[in-house]
């Protein structure tokens, strides 16, 4: 093999890392980056990137995709769709939900959700497990098991009737996890203070989704915050929290992780580039603004931009959660549906890239490096994925987008290629947009065109942490050592 | 009737208030004060106080008395005999408890405990009424009506499985709390934490006393406070911390209160005297220094007192709790009882204080007018129970204890009157000890004797709060204003 | 001496402490109180004091009277106006400076200003010495010497070029007043700050007094403030800071307090009720409303008030700084004054207690006894005047208002006492007024009239601190201590 | 020119920048960094790394090198030697100082100290401006003039006497560096405090090294950063702290931080491995361990590793102060010096990478890709050295170092290769140590040789942040706004 003739040869373009910017050519052979450099010889095929950016793919850690909620509603996108979605908005890998209810197995869970991902997934691909039902079978058994095999992260739900686990079920999973060396998320939300407000607002007719942030009290999100990170220290285990949505969630990560705590944390796009002002369409149109958390004040998006900015933050994922605009989708009581009737979540997986480089590299804010690390490297960190991915780096995947960092792109409902058809996005333009994409040395986009078929993406198994034991008896030694 | 002559006469001491400390006579006609100065004239009755102090009497407004708890266990005293402990202690006002069990009737429950006050009681007296089963009629028709007759209080437990009630009661009895203008007082500890860590305890063999400040963790008590604050900033009505035992749930304290929120704390000397390595006593001897919150740290008490001196809290309560050292009291399962099967709770009515008049006065801690503020004047004002009680003032009810600053007593299980059969405080030397004891005017402890009957002592009807109503409309109103 | 017999009887009024409000009689024998109670019998002089309050008068502690200024200002007041200006305005002692300028012997200062006063007033006073020639002579001779004659308390400038003195010599005067009992007060504003945004400001052209505010950055208050704090805990020694202006400064107050440092705060009407749109004013008449620190924002209002409710601060002073409207006071450089040519200070002696009680009691905020408290009992305490000064207790003087909850007045120019000639209150109404005024049980205001002479007033002595010596010693051994 | 044919071809290495390690192949052409990548040809000197870490070289951002100073004291090292002890260490770029004494002109002083490090520099360097007479020449002529020539930064200290400066000359230079886009660094440290300190002990007798922290006191160091944080924030200009070394001043930092002020902090070697007891040895012996701030305790260096983990402090650099042991150097009274009379100051050039991989790397503190960061790619962003230095990237400069892990050394007085003559780490064994080292393509170290000449350094222009006027205009029309 001669070392000076590649797969496929990048040539001319401006790499990105989360810390470099340098001009280079970048050169594959089979599925890996093999060299980075000038004049790097040729390719059997060649990409010509001069004035473009040659960055790593986006990795989407946080994307519902085929799942059926827990109360029966139809996600949107196949495993086609939501890929495809997410591979034209330069995403290369996501983390998608292997999501149990109540009653269900969740070793069978796994596999039925990982046969789908098989059959449709344009691009890599692995799970975060839901777990709803948390028995000691689930506990003892499927959990070590399944994150042993790289499964190596669970997510947990602090509110909705069907998901939610309680405080002690929450410590079983962190102390397996710890065990087992696998990562804990958080939807982090008080049902309480939820279901409370919700029954006094449906009471008094303010039913209108306009009320539905008001029945997401911003307390609800600090409370749970604040609880978990009491449940972290508890057990010693690093937690991360999913979708912040407020300045005082932040606040309080801040404050945890100024203590020593291991705690983490995430935004989206819709707490950044929404506000609860965009609830206040006419009719049901502002289901389509409609998710949970729900989208806050001017003043939150700027506190969560100075808290990613300082690292208190370290992720933005799109929490893209599809649901058609009809009663099989958002509207579970068709035009009549109060704002409890109305399934939370909207799409993002293909404009989350887009927005975030318009914001931050566009316009100025926080820069280049810094959003090649939210939407790739930190995520593929943070959730094992890395070095594989994450990176434009020797050896590691070549999950690839050459960016037009020039072009300006209008969004719309027709622009998007995920099944929700509409986004809350729609009339928004942008600076920057992803020209060619390649998964694993592959060119999959390009020419606004998909260019491989359903279940060329592939399951990746992940590292997982040190597993550590022996939590009860240093917590025994510690308490006797503080005795007089 | 002359102006210069008076039913009781107390000549020569020095009167303290929680703001002054000045020599004088005090007069007293009927059960009132009528005069305070120089040279007042004659008393039908005349006291020498010479070389005394002339102190309002004790308000203990957190003591368990004839109330039997939620799974059965025995209350050592009957209201004889636990006020004439709280008497002989110099206390002449106590709020106990009248507390519904699962399943029964407030209404009736309230009337049950006043009758057996009725007929026991030696000083005067009310309730905190305990919702353990917060049904709709509980809420809608008994709460409002008792609150309205004078029961202006509530106390709700967030731990222990027959007793705690969920965030949406809590935000629900809040809300009656408000629109009556009743106080909410809390045992702040997270129920989960503490079942979880006392599972993983016992399971290991750790089963003594002494592990059981290890089975509430810290953190258990910080999650609590932290999530009470956001509860009552929801429904923005007070609350009231019952027994804040670790510094982080001072602090969490001061910094609501820094937010504006109105947010009280008692502390009691069990956490401020003693510490958890009392538990390390031989055997099951332990269990007589057993309470829920545990005594922590050294430090932990430093920062107690450093919050009383800032007015972070501003109570210090007995929470006497009085369990016979057997089988029927304090362990359910004899010589074998694991920590669990240990009821929580010391004596401590009679004991609170000569401890902290000895702390606070002879030992020099914060000084005499701030121990008449936290052992009388404070708890008066915030339960209602001023301008009555509390005070040594013009028109308060003559309770007034004639205290001799020099006396130095030690404690011993015998010197107390409750029916505990013992003390947590055995042994300790205190400086300063009541002399005589008026309640409404009559002397009821002189000489080491009691000088009335059962039933002599009176229940209180107290004031209560201004009712408040709107908070949704209010709530409602902020939000839309707050939309662009 | 008959005990039914006084001097003077103040009957039927509702006298309210800092703690209790009750309905009672007053009776006074010579200067001091000599009973309070119902029915006291007879007065040589009786007052009818039905429907109105009977309170401590009031002690204002920060003053500036017939005082010059470093640069030869004049001050509008004799002793005789400005302590007549008091008097009518409810206040019964003031402090006010004798004030050291670079060469003058203390000591020759101090007994100057008391010949002064000596000779004008018309109520009780003493003196907070102003060091701004911190001489070997004056650390170690004069200033031990008259701290231990009485005169208690020191005040020392951190802004203006002719008083301000330096980090050493504050850690100085701590140091001395620590060893000998005395109280430190500061006017806490970071000079270099001040000058060189004045500095840009005028260069600019920005002179005119809307200016000023910005010309004093809040940061300046806060850095000071935070330097003192620190200097304090050097030397271990309790401070005062002198008219907090800003949220950021009682900010850090309320943060030293919480870490258990001895720091105290006072602020001003003019930062209660008036704020930087006030120099808003055409021409200079807005320099009638110029003070230093400046008036800031309506929401640092707010964190005043909330500072003062949770004893964040513990003073409301009037710092009365009266200069007349002309070129000899207020405006050095006549019509062309910049904002560094116009005197800061406004008169307020006078209008403190009126302000103060329309807002606290007759509009709600706080409350009677906090109003007792803020502008008579604590003053008094904390600057070791109690317990002959700031309260109605038996044996203090009595020194007394009796006050006409209900009355309605409009401040106005011409109703001051004062020799200033306008009040920056102008046009504000008021409810609530002092109706009769008593001096040490001497009547010297009532219908509208003065009923004493000048020179009636007294000094008092005042106690000290006790006395501190080993502060090296101390700080030796805990870094000896700390070594490994 | 082949594209795979190198000047320099390091092979086989495991490569590492501050986010990604990997193993490939490292080829150079003259100066700069080529290709990056596996099997990437031939090199005319091939250098094997199998085994071994390919690193970008060190970049010291703060090193005392040849500088006199203000009170006469030599520096141990020439450029020569200071500079070859640099690169032994495995650093590869230097700023060192050219210090601005009272009555210098600073362009002549940058000037002159060009000339030494022209001379004698084996590695590249380039200068912070120490601006000890901030006179109007230097603030308006010379100092931007150098700034735009590339000098970019400047220091100013806040103790010593012959070196300080005021608030408003700091505010000065502030604005000035705001204006032309440069850096401005701190000595932060409190003068008053310091010297009152010094003064009571050296007076009491405590002239021994181990007194010397107590001299400075940690309250110094928290007053100093806390005033630079406002003065940074009145002129809205970013500052970096050097040398943090108490916690407090971490905590300054990070809460600044969470205001969004732009606040960045260095701390050093001497700071994290050693502490205050080290100056317990016997005699002057301890004179070795002295430096300003002094070491502190082993609490402050778990603080400040966990604020470096954090991301609070962004540098650790060497502050390497080089003194010989002798009246010409540490000991200006000879064997009679009292801790005033001892240079404050340690060597620490090159000890400082191999210090902070053993602990980071070897023992597992925070990691290799932070190592990288700390050492290098951090210092060379912070002070616009980057992309030019501070990474392994395509096109930057070959300052790279090979580096092996395994190796294990004793630090002794004889192995370092600076002037000073000891060091205070002697004894200590660290694990990692650097074999080669190449600047700019060519190896200068090799075998424990020197391959290079003095004066084969280079100086280094930099870039600076964007000019940015406008600043009074904008605090003007913000106070404008804030009145009503």
């Amino acid at each position: 093999m001669r070392h000076d003739r590649f797969d496929v040869l990048i040539r001319g373009g401006t790499v990105a890392t989360a810390t470099e910017v340098f001009k280079a050519d970048v050169g594959i052979k089979g599925e890996e980056i093999f060299a980075i450099g000038h004049d790097l010889g040729r390719g059997d095929r060649e990409i010509d990137a001069n004035g473009m950016l040659v960055l790593p793919g986006g990795v989407d850690p946080h994307v519902h995709i085929e799942q059926v909620s827990a109360n029966g509603i139809l996600n949107a996108d196949s495993w086609e769709s939501g890929t495809t979605a997410a591979a034209f908005g330069g995403t290369t890998t996501v983390i998608a939900f292997a999501a149990q209810h109540v009653g269900m197995s969740l070793a069978r869970v796994v596999e039925d959700y990982s046969a789908l991902a098989r059959k449709g997934a344009i691009i890599d691909y692995c799970f975060h497990m839901i777990l709803a039902d948390p028995t000691e079978e689930a506990l003892t058994l499927d959990l070590p098991k399944l994150i042993r095999e790289g499964h190596s992260s669970i997510k947990l739900f602090m509110t909705y009737d069907r998901l939610r686990v309680s405080d002690e079920s929450i410590l079983d999973v962190l102390l397996v996890a710890k065990e087992t060396g696998a990562s804990v998320c958080f939807h982090a939300e008080s049902s309480g203070m939820i279901s409370w407000m919700s029954k006094h607002l449906l009471a008094a007719g303010f039913s209108q989704p306009v009320y539905h942030p008001l029945s997401h009290p911003r307390l609800a999100e600090a409370d749970a915050i604040d609880r978990l990170v009491k449940l972290s220290a508890l057990v010693d285990h690093p937690i991360i929290i999913f979708h912040v949505s407020t300045a005082e969630g932040a606040a309080i990560i801040r404050r945890a992780r100024g203590d020593n705590l291991k705690i983490f944390g995430e935004t989206c796009p819709q707490y950044l580039f929404m506000d609860a002002g965009d609830l206040q369409k006419p009719g049901l149109e502002a289901a389509k603004w409609m998710c949970s958390p729900p989208p806050r004040t001017v003043d939150d998006q700027e506190a969560l931009w100075n808290a990613l900015d300082r690292g208190d933050l370290q992720l933005v994922s799109s929490d893209h959660a599809p649901y058609r605009f009809d009663t099989g989708g958002k509207l579970r009581n068709g035009d009549k549906s109060n704002f409890k009737e109305i399934a939370n979540g909207i799409p993002g997986i293909e404009a989350r890239l887009p927005l975030l480089f318009d914001a931050m590299v566009s316009k100025g804010r926080l820069g280049l490096d810094k959003f090649v690390e939210l939407t790739s490297t930190a995520p593929a960190k943070l959730f094992n994925l890395h070095p594989r991915k994450g990176s434009i780096a020797i050896g590691a995947d070549a999950d690839i987008v050459v960016w037009d960092a020039e072009r300006r792109v209008t969004l719309t409902d027709e622009t998007m290629h995920d099944r929700t058809g509409y986004t809350p996005y729609r009339g928004r333009e942008v600076q920057g947009w992803p020209q060619i994409v390649l998964r694993r040395g592959k060119v999959i986009i390009q020419d606004g065109e998909r260019h491989d078929e359903p279940g060329s993406g592939r399951f990746v198994t992940r590292s997982r942490m040190p597993e550590s034991t022996g939590w009860l008896a240093s917590h025994v030694a510690q308490h006797m050592a503080s005795l007089k």
